[in-house]
């Protein structure tokens, strides 16, 4: 794996998540957004709603990545413990941001803010606000830490708000071969492809299709004439094997971003 | 929360997850199946296949927590490296280990035994194997950390292989109410439940169904009159405020537990 000039790191506070009742949709939205940005995604932490633990993380992280985006917890119930845990990992007191009871204000209605709702304009002193466009409760920024909500509708929402203002790469461009040989068969020059290749990320998948093992070779590069000699070698290696390549999926973020 | 007697963690090594590719599948498998064993996944980390990543996430979650599982990377290819990252964890040598060929051979058959998949059969010393009977090359276990495949499938196999033998404590069992009131409208009264509740774990998340923003009550506990009682008082709760409860589901992992 070549490392990008832009890495990030994402943190889902979730308890719902670590009991299994329901399955992180973040991640997968997230890391697609990033890599359209040229920002490579290198770690996900998943911790329960524990303000020393999501302090732990955030602080692991922040120093490593050029981004840390931290999902859920900063809603108006008890289990909403966010803004503290960060106030506690930059060691800065909370407060009302006059802008964000606004926000509130605007949203609900001046009769409507009741004292739950009121805690959701409680930021660590020295945030930078985040639009949300979907229900109001803005989310925040401190330094490099994107501070964002959990549900995924309104992330999203807050993500479109600021990405383009981050500084990124190139876009990340992958192919993926699907191929009806065993990971086995294909190791051996699959390895040395990984060898030629120094700035391609090849990667190798066997998945169950209807009871069938079948392997899908995903090919990840900034660069594009480097994708495309790679993914016609993959083609040809497959072929000499005795194997059959199926379609090429292209995934051009690149494409994907300059037609959004 | 309560924290339970026994915990876990699990490492996903995947650059598959991190680029967006796949969506993570066994997170939300393995915390229901540690549920059912009075086991609480305390923590998810998702790293690339990079050894010394894999390493220190390993590292620094077995000394915490009484479990860590991690998933993916040891197949034959070039990019399959759990083996070697846990060896270098643990600060042991690899080795091939003498049953793990056997299974191989017995699997593939001696002359099919080529140098890729002899590769799955080299673990760190010391390591035990786990069984896999969906496709012969083994996991492996060292001290508290169990090493399995990546695919969903044969993951479960192997956790199947040996989790009656894992030490645990009373399952967890849980109700969820879905209510149609706003977060901010049950905030207070919810957080004054948690204080008289300890021993339950009360969540309230928000999501959208259909564009219309509703609101589930999550209630957690290994005390059956505690969830029950909690049960009530939620329902009162919600109806006091003017809401409407809908039906509570019932997840209780004990009975799943009894009835497998």
């Amino acid at each position: 794996m070549s490392d990008g000039d832009f890495t990030a790191a994402i943190v889902i506070i979730g308890n719902e998540i670590l009991s299994g009742r329901t399955a992180d949709q973040n991640t997968p939205w997230l890391a697609e957004k990033l890599n359209e940005y040229g920002i490579k995604l290198m770690e996900v932490r998943i911790v329960p709603d524990l303000p020393d633990m999501i302090a732990e993380a955030v602080n692991d992280m922040r120093t490593r990545y050029n981004y840390v985006l931290t999902t859920g917890g900063i809603g108006p119930t008890h289990d909403d413990i966010t803004a503290a845990a960060i106030a506690h990992a930059f060691s800065v007191p909370l407060h009302e941001d006059p802008s964000a009871r606004q926000m509130l204000e605007d949203y609900y209605g001046t009769e409507e803010l009741n004292t739950a709702r009121l805690k959701m304009a409680v930021v660590p002193e020295g945030a930078v606000l985040i639009d949300n466009p979907v229900s109001g409760a803005p989310g925040f920024k401190i330094e490099n830490v994107y501070v964002l909500a959990g549900v995924p509708r309104i992330m999203q929402s807050m993500v479109e708000s600021f990405v383009d203002g981050l500084a990124g790469g190139d876009p990340v461009l992958s192919n993926t071969i699907t191929c009806d040989l065993l990971e086995s068969q294909i190791a051996d020059d699959l390895g040395k492809l990984q060898e030629k290749y120094t700035d391609v990320d090849l990667g190798s998948y066997p998945q169950y299709r209807g009871g069938i093992l079948g392997l899908s070779i995903v090919l990840r590069t900034t660069e594009a004439s480097q994708l495309q000699n790679a993914t016609q070698e993959v083609i040809a290696l497959i072929e000499n094997l005795g194997g059959q390549a199926g379609a090429v999926t292209v995934r051009s973020d690149r494409e994907k971003r300059s037609s959004a």
